[in-house]
């Protein structure tokens, strides 16, 4: 048994059926040449099965003991109920796949099983497969997961085959490549039992930077702290700030990280800036055509990773700076400016911390905020309007038994007061969008997509990138499957907002480009069946 | 807004995350001749969306009043979230098809929309499709459910192609059709409003049949009132009476009517009496496989309907007998025989009583044991060992759209104290068995598929029906798709309890037998890719 530290014990004790408390996300991958889709599969799912040592907690279960939560092993751990193995419908387009996947969000995890499912998703085009993953909050936060995914995947098609990705195998080669001569500060087992009331504790009195930093925070309600922007401070009630009910939507889109680099080059900006303003943009365009643009602008909680260099064991490690989305600004580049403004006064805020002292000051300040949220009170009194989160992961092309990983869409939470979340993962060349909603309270969030286009098309024109820059951007893209990610699915009325022509609607062609010949002509007699229909379209 | 009488409230009030409260099924279908499998069910799926008037309750959502539960309007319906279209991985087997529906039948249904979920499933072999349908406890009963079937299908392939099953359309063709002519005593929207608190002070005072029937089942307990069995009495303990999680399998068979029917005929047993032989039978051989067959003998809750005649509406009108199931007799006659009488003694003081009578009799005896179960008491104290349910079904072929219903297995609901649940539906000329068990308790539930075949065939043998007799009339089913249904996975192992060599080994053959040759010829693309699989195996 081991004692499940607080802040993950908060994701099991809050978690409800409206709102559960899971992260996960689809891993899209192209089949190895020559493969077939069903062998292929069907030994995927049995070397899977087949594992038996987990990394903690994935071969563990949530008991409740006098003093709280912990983990203990399953000893009978049903490998055909974690492991599963589903099918699209045809014809198999990323529309069927998104249905499927918000499906498999919406359910609540088996508290009585080690917390986690893979699904591993048969049926889609152009010898794609899909991999849709499900973990408990209090069992990984997004670095984590990104961590899991780079272990189980290779960076070669034709090395080693990889991994199972909860097992103890991937997990110790993958601690042993990455961090293998670094003396290791912390021990994990020891870190496991880290508990905020004892960093509380050891670290209050002593302090001098923490309470400066409180300090400040507690200024800027008064409006006297600069650009810091706070939670609860002036955050507008929208349709994203309502009740949720336990029914979720799930989209995903890549973007070429490329034009987004060229956007900060242009603007003097970093990647996280500029895709919160990507974001901003969106959902000052989605607000406008609701006709319910808020006076106020709409606050974001931006999660950072407060995790120390070299750890890949703390199940949540993250803290939160509340960013000003300035939806209230008509100018795109004003309005990059003051989201710029308010991250850097929230990270100069943590930069004078210890990372130690950063989780503490995170406790203290804004998790109450999220529980607000969790507790049912976030719809009356929201404490931000929506989640941006910006989750860097691997840096190189990965492949997973030889079989390419074309894109990384995670799929996070929901709940009172946030009806959606937007989080994204930046992949070799590209940034993954996967956005979560409440089925009902936003019931056309793949609008959404579109408007992240239109919103990056406009920070281009403003940096000074032609169309037609922009264009061959894509060009470079559309040799890569994951380009063809864009959904066309019931998205094609434009938005009423748009302020100009924007190079969107041409920059999006290339992404419709079929895939090249050589996997065309290897595809299996079902997708020949399927292909009539798709043209017909 | 509509109040939810108790009974079904009930369902409601006591669903837990571990214990959901909905019942549902399983119908396979045989495509039209010449129809194409995905052109076919798109077409379906988006008629099914596009139905707006609903039978009460089904256009509505559960909302708690001052004074009780009621039923409200979903002004917002959301079709595409109740409609679902799936598809099943290759090779496409009723295995995989089982455990498609083990999944949908382990999720709860979401409190804030209509209390139903109908997934259309694709991928299947031999030209047919599949329906899972997912219906809360508190909207129906299991013979309400066979009215919706009734009234969706046809009795031709060709007349007018058939309804969405849960649509007003539905529901008042068929009640024309059916009762058209006969005066209904009752109004609906009354009895609806039926309270078993009301019943209780109209009729506790005045029924001297009442009175006596108490009198009876409390004899029972001291052992004084023949071969009636009382909930609570006796009952052993067994690997079926745990605490269940929340995770499901389902198992389903098809079973030739004509088997059953002449071993009543040679036994002079009702098809009632006969069908709970063979599942104590197999429950025997099961519990003997895991050398844990109780001293005393399985009790078995066999739910009876309390319905009057031309009564539809009601969403629950059942009550319940105890059955003795004889499990520790080793001779299956006087097994039989046994049950039989404790049988007739529960029919016999339901019999003396009238049916509103007998509905509070089951109130104030025997739902009190199923709220034990419910409340979790149930693994401590057992009221029953398990639940067989015997549902009348369509007597004559159906047809939806075209597509021929080959059969109809139904999925219902286990709780603490029952980890396994029996339901069968008559449908035509076959018995259509779903078995439906807690995944964790009972992990191999497909075994007792096999017990009932190895449990009839013995019947049969005592009936002095030969072994070549019975074979022959599973040639006469052999024709039928339905045969098909025998599930190959994992349960090639036989049980060591086997008690003499049984004609079942071969008797089993035919069902195997491949489809007419026509349809073969008809499959389509994707079919054939699957074909070699499937061959290999």
């Amino acid at each position: 048994m081991r004692r499940i530290d607080l802040a993950s014990a908060g994701f099991l004790l809050l978690e409800k059926r409206e709102t559960p408390m899971h992260v996960g996300g689809v891993n899209l991958f192209t089949l190895p040449e020559g493969a077939d889709e069903q062998e292929f599969l069907t030994s995927l799912r049995t070397q899977l099965r087949e594992n038996t040592e987990f990394r903690k907690p994935f071969g563990e279960y949530v008991v409740t003991g006098k003093t709280g939560l912990y983990w203990e092993k399953d000893e009978h751990i049903d490998m055909d109920y974690h492991v599963r193995h589903s099918a699209l419908p045809s014809p198999g387009r990323y529309r069927e796949l998104f249905a499927l996947a918000s499906r498999f969000h919406t359910t609540l995890l088996d508290r009585t099983r080690p917390l986690w499912e893979l699904h591993l998703i048969e049926g889609l085009q152009d010898r794609q497969f899909a991999v849709y993953n499900k973990v408990h909050h209090a069992a990984i936060d997004g670095v984590g997961a990104m961590h899991i995914t780079q272990a189980m995947c290779t960076e070669s098609p034709n090395g080693p085959p990889g991994y199972a990705p909860y097992s103890l195998e991937a997990y110790e080669a993958y601690k042993q490549s990455r961090f293998g001569n670094i003396a290791k500060t912390t021990n994990p087992s020891k870190r496991d039992m880290r508990n905020v009331l004892e960093a509380l504790k050891q670290q209050y009195d002593s302090s001098i930077n923490l309470a400066t930093a409180m300090r400040r925070f507690g200024l800027a309600f008064v409006g006297r702290s600069g650009n810091l922007a706070v939670p609860w401070h002036n955050v507008p009630k929208t349709s994203i700030n309502t009740r949720v009910s336990g029914a979720r939507r799930f989209v995903a889109q890549t973007f070429a990280f490329d034009r987004v680099k060229e956007v900060c080059r242009g603007l003097d900006a970093t990647v996280n800036d500029v895709v919160l303003a990507m974001c901003a943009g969106a959902l000052r365009r989605y607000l406008l055509s609701r006709d319910e643009l808020p006076l106020h602008s709409l606050k974001a909680m931006a999660p950072v990773s407060l995790r120390e260099e070299g750890d890949v064991d703390s199940s949540n490690a993250i803290g939160f700076i509340t960013a000003d989305m300035a939806t209230n600004i008509y100018d795109p580049e004003k309005r990059l400016r003051t989201i710029q403004e308010s991250m850097r006064a929230g990270k100069d805020l943590l930069r004078e911390l210890s990372p130690a002292e950063g989780a503490l000051f995170m406790q203290l300040t804004q998790l109450p905020a999220l529980l607000t949220s969790i507790l049912g009170l976030g719809s009356k009194f929201p404490a931000f309007s929506t989640v941006v989160s910006n989750v860097p992961g691997p840096k190189k092309p990965l492949y997973w038994h030889g079989a390419r990983l074309d894109g990384i869409y995670p799929a996070s939470i929901v709940f009172d007061g946030f009806a959606m979340n937007i989080t994204l993962v930046s992949y070799h060349d590209q940034l993954d969008f996967g956005i979560v909603a409440c089925r009902r309270s936003l019931p056309q969030i793949q609008r959404i997509i579109d408007h992240l286009e239109d919103s990056l098309a406009e920070l281009e024109t403003v940096a000074g990138i032609s169309g037609s820059a922009a264009r061959s951007n894509n060009n470079r893209r559309s040799s890569h499957a994951a380009a063809k990610t864009r959904v066309k699915a019931k998205a094609k009325t434009r938005s009423k907002v748009k302020t100009k022509a924007s190079p969107k609607a041409k920059a999006k062609t290339p992404s419709k480009a079929k895939p090249a010949a050589k996997t065309k002509a290897k595809r299996g007699a079902r997708k020949s069946a399927v292909k009539p229909k798709l043209a017909r379209k």
